[in-house]
């Protein structure tokens, strides 16, 4: 097997094993629980925690110092997607190829497993045991603000006001920024911050993170159109009929692909000058741009 | 005016000024902060914020320190509201006497709503420069656990999985300890935890919070009774109509009113025993237990 494959296949192991683990760990057995473990189960890809993980070896620092909060913010992203689905929401039978947690269970128990997903991540943060009170109150208060009001929250909500409405390719941006953008940036700037890396790799490292979230998008709204409905878990197509803006719809489908990779162009420019130990990173980055599902 | 009423009214207006304040300042204009801030304004007794700075004021220490966890602990009740509402839960039109917040805006803006007030419940902790790091790691913490998978989350649930089936009264009791309890119960223990007190009067308070709970659902339930419509801001008997097990209809109208008031004595005891300066902490058990609405 490929060293990456196996690099991104150990890790996500790690992190399904510790999610597991806090969710047993820090609820109660009974339907609440199988409705938080049913969604957390689904899998994905687990992006961004990796992420934050790389971030934190290309620096060279202790990862497993990362496992909480990297288990906070896939707990943060699986509640986001649990809400999202919702007939009030997006609507979604299926995700990653298996009913959606409102379909196999019901709504008001889906909204109550979100709920109680965001309420976790912070939890987990503070009961770790190797972190100082201060990089507990640093990763609270940062992921709040990536997840909240100012971040995913907001972006969810610019998204849905757009919907059915012509928007100019920087309000689409604005809107992958907060609704994608700030949660992958918060895995990278996490990492950073418990790895206490020198000032000229933060700088970049910020940079590259800042546009993590528009290569990831812009590679989702594409794969809507060329992917294979199989490999990405929902119907090919599904853009177009709920009249959402994608990229392709305002660049064209060659327009976008150059946008995604005019973007991939700067994060890997900015991670080469950030002096880092960058071999996974820059695979990571490669296969946010180019994977297919 | 009596001094208690004045007391109330002056601690609301705090709380309400610093509610207002934080959303405005932590989220940004637009439909979602005017969601928030629907809610947020549409009042409420402020109980909880209250039961924390007297609790403050009981053990003598100065109760702006309290200010963001008090406002904390109204945003997670506030969002517990939004959400337990909605169509798919308790599918409520009326709260406090006007639209519910899905009314005056809609499914996907309250569900998001919600949302952005329980995650900016944990910054505004963390944002609070009166507070040192270990304070914030354990407020958060507490929090995060009594509003959570088990506590007010985990008591919905129970509420919900109840309905339409005969229960005893210590289930209803768990339900109603997780549900409400547990929220009012950190409100003790937090105002409690940023004053230093003492071992003895620690366990007192502790003991009188762990029956607020019940003391405030049983009126309630007995509310919903004998109460008048528009003092209680939502139609009288709903609890007949939607199947809920309640306390008058195990223990009957007399019954509940006992117990109620059974507990009342135990919390009023336990004040008692803590040797602090407990006349507004006493004059709020009082407002709890026979409040018309």
């Amino acid at each position: 097997m490929d060293s990456f494959k196996k690099y991104l296949i150990d890790y996500q192991q790690i992190i399904n094993e510790k999610l597991f683990t806090y969710v047993r760990e820090y609820t109660d057995p009974g339907r609440l629980q199988e409705a938080m473990l049913y969604s957390i189960e689904a899998g994905g890809k687990r992006i961004r925690p990796v992420l934050l993980l790389s971030t934190m070896d290309a620096l060279g620092a202790q990862h497993n110092r990362g496992y909480s909060v990297a288990c906070a913010l896939e707990m943060v992203h699986t509640y986001s997607l649990i809400h999202d689905d919702l007939p009030a929401m997006d609507d979604d039978d299926t995700r990653r190829g298996q009913a959606t947690n409102h379909k196999a269970f019901d709504e008001a128990t889906a909204i109550l497993a979100g709920d109680a997903l965001l309420t976790l991540s912070f939890q987990v943060i503070t009961e770790d045991p190797s972190l100082t009170d201060e990089e507990k109150v640093y990763l609270v208060r940062e992921l709040s603000k990536a997840s909240g009001g100012t971040g995913m929250v907001a972006g969810q909500m610019e998204d849905m006001l757009s919907e059915s409405k012509q928007i100019s390719i920087d309000a689409l941006k604005s809107i992958h920024v907060n609704k994608t953008g700030q949660l992958l940036s918060f895995a990278i700037t996490a990492g950073a911050y418990l790895s206490h890396p020198a000032e000229k790799s933060l700088q970049e490292l910020t940079k590259m993170a800042n546009v993590l979230g528009l290569i990831f998008q812009i590679q989702d709204d594409i794969l809507d159109i060329t992917g294979d409905a199989g490999a990405i878990g929902k119907p090919v197509g599904s853009d177009e009929g709920n009249s959402k803006s994608t990229y392709p719809k305002i660049l064209g489908l060659q327009g976008a692909i150059k946008e995604k990779e005019q973007y991939t162009d700067i994060a890997l420019q900015s991670l080469k000058r950030a002096g880092v130990n960058a071999t996974s990173l820059s695979r990571l980055i490669d296969y946010l741009s180019s994977r297919d599902r």
